[in-house]
């Protein structure tokens, strides 16, 4: 039997957030690769060898499942979220390139799943419901510089946003320099909500205007949406309207 | 029993795509409201009433779904996709919010899906695979200046992007001129794809350069997915790195 590997997206966390696609995949597989609290959702069965690996090895991680499939082994490369939302997809296709050319003709699929920035709108209402930008606030991989940049420019264009990786241990600061400019640039009244673990047991949303909003909201577990000139609160819900003036 | 209404994503067309929370809730459902094709996708049942609607009548739609939810019903909204990118979760918080004060305290849920430029993004590797802006290309709720401001802003900030509604038989000129404004700021060898009808079975795929891209290359049917400076094509499949310079 060839081999193949798929990079699927586990979504949020809540089992029920998980694609059948996804599902049947995991089923048929003989290796599942990934970060541990990922691999650590992969129920064990006999035939399926379980490969956990730490953060920040995305690319060996990446080689790794590449090489077992080429060897006819049927992969998976787990991600929370969507695969092609800062997570494995681009990092199986760096491993590609950097590989042997017979590893181009391998069978490779990447299996979309709920990224943690739409769960997060649902749970909230509909923040993202106009023209929006998904940004990765972490700089382990592009200049600080650029994601200023890119705040000032998704500002001015009057994008509602999303960040992923807004504020971690290693970087306790950046975040509060990112509010500094979304208030010049959008203006203290815009909402700003934050959702952590979502679609987890301990999930907790939370809304606030710019002005309001201080860099301890978030951590690296939180997604954050800054809404548009005309996101509003109604009720429990925040949402931003489909139309603009 | 009490009643609820759910806006869930049916995702972008495989049924294999739509999420067990969503089929879960489908099942539970007295009344399915929206759109006629994505109505069309609930397998009909006993004590199962469909509401099937035309385009363009989305407040109607959801004040609809309030109003029997507010009866006892329990009302699913389909959407395709995700209901919160470009679908019905927004239109059922207008409505809500022009409706009785009462509606406020009915039981209301989001229900994600995989939405189309994830499943597009996908099928192609990892276009999406860096920061992002996804932007609806229809000027029927916005003015078309501010949707040219927003793709300058968008190119200015080395964002990859998601187009949804890019061209229609009512709209056949703008997409060539927001092509003509993506050549300007982001330079003619920056890769755009096409994704038409993805996941379904007549799914058709095709990636260019911006030199090389015309208008009829889209229609409504189409999601279209341009890189950034970085995206390149290994294969049969189109990537944006993880780093960026």
């Amino acid at each position: 039997m060839s081999g193949w590997v798929a990079v699927a997206g586990l979504g949020p966390g809540d089992d029920a957030l998980i694609t059948p696609e996804v599902q049947q995949t995991l089923d048929q597989a003989t290796d599942i690769v990934g970060y541990f609290p990922y691999v650590a959702r992969v129920a064990p069965r006999k035939g399926l060898t379980l490969h956990a690996s730490d953060n920040r090895v995305e690319l060996d991680r990446a080689a790794h499942a590449l090489q077992m499939a080429a060897e006819g082994r049927r992969v998976v490369v787990v991600s929370s979220g969507d695969p092609g939302v800062f997570a494995m997809a681009s990092a199986l296709f760096e491993a590609l390139g950097s590989g042997p050319e017979e590893w181009l003709d391998l069978d490779i699929r990447i299996l979309p799943g709920i990224t943690a920035m739409l769960a997060a709108a649902a749970r909230l209402g509909a923040p993202l419901g106009h023209d929006f930008c998904a940004i990765n606030l972490s700089d382990n991989l592009k200049p600080w510089d650029l994601i200023e940049h890119r705040l000032r420019m998704a500002g001015r264009g009057g994008f509602a946003m999303a960040f992923y990786n807004p504020r971690s241990k290693s970087r306790p600061r950046q975040f509060g320099r990112a509010l500094d400019i979304l208030r010049e640039e959008c203006g203290g009244d815009t909402l700003i909500s934050f959702a952590r673990n979502v679609s987890k047991p301990d999930e907790t949303l939370n809304t606030v205007t710019l002005s309001a909003a201080t860099e301890d909201m978030a951590d690296m577990r939180t997604v954050v949406i800054v809404g548009n000139a005309q996101t509003t609160r109604l009720g429990r819900f925040v949402y931003t309207p489909r139309s603009a003036p």
